[in-house]
Parts: structure tokens; C-alpha cells; sequence
């Protein structure tokens, strides 16, 4: 049986998550609380990160490096286009997602908040909070810009950039920091994705300690 | 022509440079301040970040997705394998060396001591530079364990996951943060990457204010 390591709210675990289900790829999903960094976990990764996918007898890690593995695997349905340049435009925002926005953003609110109570590591840090409040308001125009020229954001085919776009905002949307008034083209692509059959695990976490708001699970919201 | 907008020492550039070299790509470079943001540079890349690689009529940014893109677009040599396992393997490395070696070594080293100074950005932390110091012979270690069991880092053929490494190791060598004498196959791996035509403009850097040191383009370091 393939196994997903993971963190429920992380987002890069959801971004997999997101990927195995849209490919309808079956896989068991195991906790594993990696800042307590128990040895069994740190020999299936030395980068002691989640994701970790077990899969076809291996052990994967880097969301990235197993997305791009899931995809020639599993090719149908396809999360990348076939030329080079929509590849590129998906791959860069992917990258968008999980290097710049995940900075600015998911750092600074989800990790604040979440991450450090569930750790006993303190409080949040109010600047920082306030950096990332600040900062996912350009992060949603420059979607609703995006979006304003496509019906996806990397194309017109839903791809691997609205799953890694996804699995942020779904996360930051768990604990209300996600203005969906913002950007009507964001809110309606987010309605598009929520609804699909591959997001329903995600829409079914519960976090001890952190209660699902009730938007977060509704698809009209 | 096609022109890439990098900053000598950063490993993201460096890793485009040398992927661009070794397929025979030409290309200008051209500097880019990315700390003086000036408006020219922030409507190439809204990101605001380097490298920004001019081609085929486009501006491509984030050098995960720019390294796919030049491996799609000129597939030889190749520095990805066929296979998807190879593949996983060769990328799994990358985003080590991109995430994990970046945040723990060169954020902590290079960033501290050299960007800090170029940017007029303060001292450098010696709390950081330490953390720094200890995570690399980490590192070093973990490279030594891969090649005690391959010819190069992500298998037997050379690799976009050597010149993720190269490029990095490459940047902290400039400022003498590589002990050579650690591992002797990180050495030797080292000594066969630098003798190859793709690294002689990375070898011919020269950065304001840090004198290259008389090892770090000798071939016999
Ligand atoms: N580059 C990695 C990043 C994964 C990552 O940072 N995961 C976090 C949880 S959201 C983690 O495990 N952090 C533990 C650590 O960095 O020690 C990927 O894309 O898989
Ligand atoms: N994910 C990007 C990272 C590039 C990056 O962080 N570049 C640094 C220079 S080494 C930069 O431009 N930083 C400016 C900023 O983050 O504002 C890539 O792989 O291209």
C-alpha cells in the first residue's frame, strides 16, 4: 500500500496530496509530527522534511521532485501541459508558490500561528503576522491578474500551479487569513477547485486545538 | 542575443550559468542589483528576484523551472536521465541543495558575509555564520556518502543536481567557507566538475571588495 508522511496543514504535503488524488492514485496518509524527530522518520529522510511518499517500493521526498515523478508515472490526467512553454509556466508558479509566497506568506501566518503552539515553541510574533497580512493581499492580485487572462492560473488547463496555489491558501484558509472578498476571479477559481472530488480529504481535516471554521469546508463559501 | 540578468556569486544563477554553458547555450550577463529594485527589473520579474533568463523571446524566471525549460528545449548533453526513478533522483537532490543546503549553509554563510556588506545591510551575525559553519560539514558528509556509492551525485552520469551543488559550493568557496580536506570524494568529485569547460566563467568571477582567493580557480586546489 503506498503511505503519504505528512502534516495536515502543510503545504506542500497538500500539494501531493492534491496531486495523488486527482491521478486517483490510493495512498494511506500517516501523521508524522516531524519536530519530534523520531529516528524511524529521520532514516526515511535525512532532510527531516514531510512530504515522504511511499510509493513502488521506494521512499520519496521534495514535493517537487515527487509531483514531477507522479506525472510520468501516472501521466492521465495530466497536471503539466506537453509544451515546453506551459510546462515552464507551470513550473515557475509552483515555484512562485512554494518559494516566495511560502516566505512572505505561509511563514508568517500559518507558522506563526498554527506551527508554534503545536510545537510548544511560543507565540506569534506580531510583526511577523502583520508582514504576512500585508503580504497575501499583492500575492491574491497578482492571482486575480493572472486569472483575469486565463481560466487556470498557469493556462487554460487546470494544472500542478493551482495545486500548490491551492494547498496554500487552503491552509491559511483553515485559520481565516484568507480574504476571499479580496479578488472575485480568486473566489471563483478557488469555488472551482474546492469543489473538485480531489479536494475532499483536505476539506475533511481537523486540526486538534484548531476547530474548522465552518467556511471552510463549504463550497459556497 | 540571448541575455541572463544574474549576480555573480548567487547558486540559483550559478546553477542556470553552468546549465547553459554545458549545453552550448550563449549567452550575455548582465548584472542586476536585485537590492536596488530598480523598475526596469521588477516588471522583468514581479518576483524581484535573480536569475531573469532572456530567451526565445521571453523572460523567464525561477531557476528550477528555467532548468527544465533549457532541458526540454536542448535536450543534449542531458542532465536529466530518461528514466522517471533517475529523474525523481536528479530533483530530489536540486530542491536539497535549493531548500535545505541553502537555508542551513549558504543563507547563513554567503548572505552573512557577503551580501550583508554588498547591500550595506549591517555585520554579519557570528550566531548565523556559526549555525552556518556547523551545517556544512554536514553536508559535506552526506555528499561523501552519496559518491562513496556513485560517480556523481545523483547517479552515475553528471548531473543538474551536480551543478545545484556546484553552485553553491562554488559561491562558499569564493569565500574560503569549503574545508576541501573533509572528504575526499566531495574533493575529487569537485576537481572533476571545475575542469569542465561549462565552469570557466563561474572560475573568472570577480566581486568588488572580495578578492578571489589564489586556490578557488586553480584546478590542483
Ligand atoms: N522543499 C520541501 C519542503 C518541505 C517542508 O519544508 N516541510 C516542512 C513542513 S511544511 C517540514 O517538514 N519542515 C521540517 C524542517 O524543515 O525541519 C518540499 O517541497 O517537500
Ligand atoms: N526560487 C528562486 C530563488 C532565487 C533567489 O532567491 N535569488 C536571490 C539571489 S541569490 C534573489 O534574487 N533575492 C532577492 C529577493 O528575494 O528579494 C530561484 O530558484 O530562482
Amino acid at each position: 500500500m503506498n503511505r503519504l508522511f505528512h502534516v495536515p496543514l502543510s503545504p506542500f504535503c497538500r500539494k501531493v496530496r492534491l496531486s495523488l488524488a486527482e491521478k486517483k492514485v490510493e495512498v494511506e496518509l500517516v501523521e508524522e509530527r516531524y519536530w519530534e524527530r523520531n529516528p524511524e522518520f529521520l532514516r526515511r529522510n535525512p532532510a527531516g522534511k514531510v512530504p515522504i511518499l511511499k510509493i513502488d517500493g521506494q521512499l520519496l521526498t521534495e514535493s517537487a521532485a515527487i509531483c514531477e515523478y507522479l506525472e510520468e508515472k501516472h501521466p492521465e490526467p495530466a497536471l503539466l501541459p506537453r509544451d515546453p512553454e506551459g510546462r515552464y509556466e507551470v513550473r515557475r508558479l509552483v515555484s512562485w508558490f512554494d518559494d516566495k509566497f511560502h516566505n512572505e506568506v505561509t511563514s508568517n501566518l500559518l507558522y506563526e500561528r498554527v506551527n508554534k503552539k503545536v510545537m510548544g515553541a511560543g507565540y506569534p510574533e506580531s510583526k511577523n503576522v502583520k508582514a504576512g497580512a500585508k503580504a497575501i493581499k499583492y500575492h491574491l492580485d497578482y492571482m486575480g491578474w493572472l486569472l483575469d487572462q486565463r481560466r487556470w492560473l498557469a493556462g487554460n488547463e487546470l494544472s500542478l500551479a493551482d495545486f500548490a496555489a491551492a494547498a496554500h491558501l487552503s491552509s491559511l484558509d483553515y485559520i481565516r487569513d484568507v480574504d476571499w472578498n479580496r479578488n472575485a476571479n480568486v473566489r471563483d477559481w478557488y469555488a472551482k477547485i474546492k469543489s473538485r472530488p480531489a479536494f475532499r480529504s483536505i476539506l475533511a481535516d481537523q486540526i486538534p486545538g484548531f476547530p474548522q471554521p465552518a467556511h471552510y469546508a463549504d463550497l459556497d463559501f
